[in-house]
């Protein structure tokens, strides 16, 4: 399993460079999700159980973005999936130049699915095109049903919201309906799959959802 | 309760106008901490709880930074204690000259503690002095005990780590011993103290602290 420290790109434009990767992607037949969160909100442990429930019918591989360490990696890695550690020179984000340089480092024969597990927060990420087709983001119940109203843009660039940590409801104060209206209110277009990676519950929605789109994507 | 909308500070050096902030507040009398961790951690309840827990002994105002909203703002509000609440623009820290525009809108007769409520995330906010006196951060049990190795240098910035959510900790596997020798390993002279804000477990030692502080900042 590779580290790769990245290095600042500097180019005209993010948007551009985001549009030529996807584009190059899409001829590979590789579908590229950019998945989101807060720190600790569960990517890693949703990205193991959607891996391991998949196995044989969805290729995965993983681009861990982290400020330091390769904990999440080596998680993957676990698994037998494809994964590479990229780290961001101290940077809460990661951009498309960014993306391009971690894709390059890894090995991706066969893989029909990459995510790109980018930095632990809800502002910087949601500020650059990272060349991915979709963006998915985690909130996690223990981190409450206020986080729409803090956090809008994630919420408003995000396909999708996964709410993880279902299993732990009892233990928190968390309304799904008022998340899932405020998140809507922003968004009127996403979709909302509340899951708990420990217990499975609600996994298959959420996964059923990822083969649709690795479908549609392979067959474009 | 008032909501500043803050403007960038573009100054030749940020270090030193935090000095020079944390010298006016020592001279007042007032006691700055700095709170930083990342979104839904519990700060703002971390502070609801220390606040009611400690009326009548330590008068705490509160100055909530956020993207976006005023929901903490109103819930410190609520408990009768002076707040307000700060936007930054989309910035996800605060700098020494964000905070004196913060603190220079805030009614401060009588406050012993200030607490400033950090953008909710663990990367930027460890990069700017505040000018706080001391800086503060929180990881919650659902985060997840391997934070230090992916966050260092929040752990290094800190005088003090309260370790919250204690009471969810049967839903999750946090090691607690590993969490405190990863961030001692980071910063030998932080402070650990686990909490549960919603049971009082752990409260009565993070209080203690925290008056000691006042106390000697006061008498200074």
């Amino acid at each position: 399993m590779k580290v790769i420290e990245l290095k600042k790109t500097v180019t005209a434009s993010n948007d551009r460079d985001a549009e030529i990767l996807r584009d190059e992607l899409s001829k590979k037949g590789i579908l590229l999700i950019n998945l989101m969160s807060a720190a600790g909100s569960g990517k890693t442990t949703l990205l193991s159980r959607t891996i391991t429930d998949l196995a044989g019918r969805v290729k995965i591989g993983v681009m861990e973005a982290d400020i330091a360490s390769d904990v999440d990696a080596k998680k993957i890695n676990a698994l037998g999936a494809e994964s590479i550690q990229v780290h961001t020179d101290g940077m809460c984000h990661m951009d498309a130049g960014m993306t391009r340089q971690g894709l390059e480092n890894m090995e991706k024969n066969g893989l029909q699915a990459v995510f790109l597990e980018n930095i632990g927060n809800l502002i910087c990420p949601a500020e650059f095109d990272t060349g991915a087709h979709r963006n998915v983001m985690i909130l996690s119940v223990p981190e409450g049903d206020d986080k729409p109203l803090k956090y809008p843009l994630m919420f408003k660039k995000s396909d999708v919201l996964v709410i993880t940590k279902k299993d732990a409801a009892p233990y928190f104060d968390f309304d799904f309906e008022a998340a899932k209206r405020r998140a809507l209110a922003l968004n009127p277009s996403i979709k909302i799959f509340p899951v708990s990676a420990k217990t499975g519950e609600g996994m298959d929605e959420w996964e059923k959802w990822l083969i649709s789109e690795t479908e549609k994507h392979c067959n474009a």
